[in-house]
C-alpha cells in the first residue's frame, strides 16, 4: 500500500468509528427512553464529541465534524439505523466490540498526530489523543446523568487510548506516522478487547 | 421596512430572547434554591449558552456574548429582575411562552445564517442553528442534574429549532435571508406554541 | 522587587494553584472511588478547567494549559501525589485552605487581566476572571453528578472571584496591573478564608 492509500484507509476507519459510536449513542438513548431527537443528539455526541473537543482546544480552525460533511452524515446515519433496525441481539454483540475497539485506537492515533502536526509537544498530544478517543462517550454519559464510565470500572478505555496515543507519538518522532497509526490502532484495539474479554479494571485510586 | 431596519428588528428580538431566557434560567435557579450567584450563573447559561457554543465551534472570533456588551447586560438584567420582582403567576405564564417561542425561532435563524455566512454547508448550518436555539437550556438542565428536556418529552423545542433552521437555510440559498429570518422565526415560534398548546411530543425512539 | 520578578512570582502562584487544585480534584476522585485514570481526569479538570474555558472563549490561541508544558505537568503531579501519599488529616487541612484561597485570587486576577489585554471590556473581564477561578471546580462537580458548589451554599468562591476580578480590572485601568494582581489575589484569598472561617453564605435567590 502507498502512504496515501494507508491514510485513506485510516480515515475510513475514523468514519466507521463515528458511525458505530453514533449507533451506540442512539442505542443507549433508546434504552433511556429518549425521543427521536434525543437519539440524534446522543448519536452526534457519541460519534463527534471527542474530535470536537480536540479541535476546539487546538484552535487551528473549526472542528472537522462541521467542515467535512461526511462526519455529520455518518453520525446521522448511525441514529437513523437505530430508528429503523432493531440494533440489538447476538449479531450486534459480535459486531460492536471489534469496531468500537478499532475506532478507539484510530481516534487516539488521529488525535495525537493532529496535535503534533499543529506544533504541540508530547504531553498535549497524549492528552488530546486520549480526549479524542474517549471524549464523546464522556459527554454522552454526563448528559444521561451517569458518572462517565471512563472514570472508573469500565473496560480500560482511557488506558487503551493513552497507550495508542503513546505508540502514535513515538512513531511520529521516528518519522513513521502512517505505520505508527496502524500500530497505535492495533495496540488500542487489542487492549480494549483484552480488557473486555478478561474483565480487567484499574485499581481504585 | 428597509433591510437594515429588519436586521435591527431581528437583533432586538435576539436580545429580548436573551433577556427572557435569562429570566427563565434564574426562575429555575430559584426553584432549585440556589443563592444569588447561582441565579446569575444560570441566567448567563440559559441566555448566552447556545450562542457561545455556536461561536466556539465556528472559530471565527470570540463569542458575540463577550464582544457585544448588550448580551451580558441582558443576561444580568434577567437575573436582576428575578431577584427583585416575584416573577411568577398568571402574568408571567402569559408573557413567557410567546417570547420564549420567538427567541427560539430567532436564535435558530441567526445561528444557521451565521454558519452559512462563515462559509459552511447545509448540515453544519442546521446543526448549529439548532444548537444556538436549544444549547443554553441544555447546559442549564445538565448543571441542575436533569436530563436535558430537549432529549425527550418536552415541547418539541429541538424539532421547532430544526424547522426554523431549515427555513432560514432555504431563504439564504434563495438570496432572501432577511425575509427568511422572519419566516424562520415565525415557523419556529408557531411550532413551539402549537406543541405547548396541544401537548405534542415525539415518539420514543 | 522589579515588575518582572513580580510577574514571575504571580505565575508561580498560578502554577501552585494548578497543583493544589489538581490534588483536591484527585482527593475528591478517590473519595468517589474512581480508578487511577479517574483521578488523573479529575486532577486535570480541577487544575486546568477554568483556564481552558477562558482561553477557548477568548479565541486568541490554544489554551495555555496545552501550550505551556508546566501546566499539564503540575496537574499530573497533583494526581501522582494523591496516588502515592495519603493526602488527608490535619496537615492537609491546614495547608490546603490558604493555597486554595491564593490560587482562586490569582486565577481571577490572571483571567480578568488576560481578557482586558486581549482587547475586551469590563464585563467580559469580570465574567472570564470569575470563570477562570471557579470553572475547574464547576466542571469537576458536574462530572461527579453534583450540583456545582459555586451555585449555592459554599464558601463564597464565586463572590470572592468576582471581587478579585473587580480589583484586577480597576488596577488595569489605573495602569498598575502588577500591584493590582497582588491586591486582587489578597482580596480574593481573604474573602475565601473569611467565608470559610465564619461559614458565610449568600441568601437564597
Amino acid at each position: 500500500m502507498t502512504e496515501t492509500t494507508l491514510l485513506t484507509f485510516l480515515q475510513w476507519i475514523d468514519l466507521v468509528g463515528v458511525l458505530f459510536n453514533a449507533v451506540l449513542g442512539a442505542v443507549i438513548g433508546r434504552a433511556a427512553r429518549l425521543d427521536v431527537v434525543g437519539l440524534v443528539v446522543l448519536a452526534i455526541m457519541s460519534g463527534l464529541g471527542g474530535g470536537m473537543i480536540r479541535d476546539v482546544m487546538l484552535q487551528s480552525g473549526p472542528p472537522i465534524a462541521i467542515t467535512d460533511w461526511r462526519y455529520i452524515t455518518a453520525a446521522l446515519l448511525g441514529a437513523l439505523i437505530v430508528m429503523i433496525v432493531r440494533v440489538e441481539g447476538r449479531l450486534w454483540d459480535r459486531i460492536y466490540p471489534p469496531i468500537d475497539a478499532l475506532a478507539l485506537g484510530t481516534w487516539a492515533a488521529a488525535g495525537s498526530l493532529k496535535t503534533l502536526e499543529a506544533g504541540f509537544g508530547v504531553l498535549p498530544a497524549l492528552m488530546l489523543g486520549t480526549i479524542t478517543a474517549v471524549g464523546g462517550g464522556f459527554v454522552r454519559d454526563m448528559v444521561l446523568r451517569r458518572i462517565p464510565g471512563v472514570l472508573g470500572g469500565n473496560t480500560l478505555y482511557a488506558t487503551a487510548a493513552l497507550a495508542a496515543s503513546l505508540v502514535a507519538v513515538g512513531s511520529w518522532y521516528l518519522h513513521v506516522p502512517t505505520i505508527g497509526s496502524i500500530a497505535a490502532t492495533a495496540v488500542g484495539a487489542a487492549l480494549v478487547l483484552l480488557a473486555r474479554w478478561r474483565r480487567l479494571s484499574l485499581p481504585v485510586g
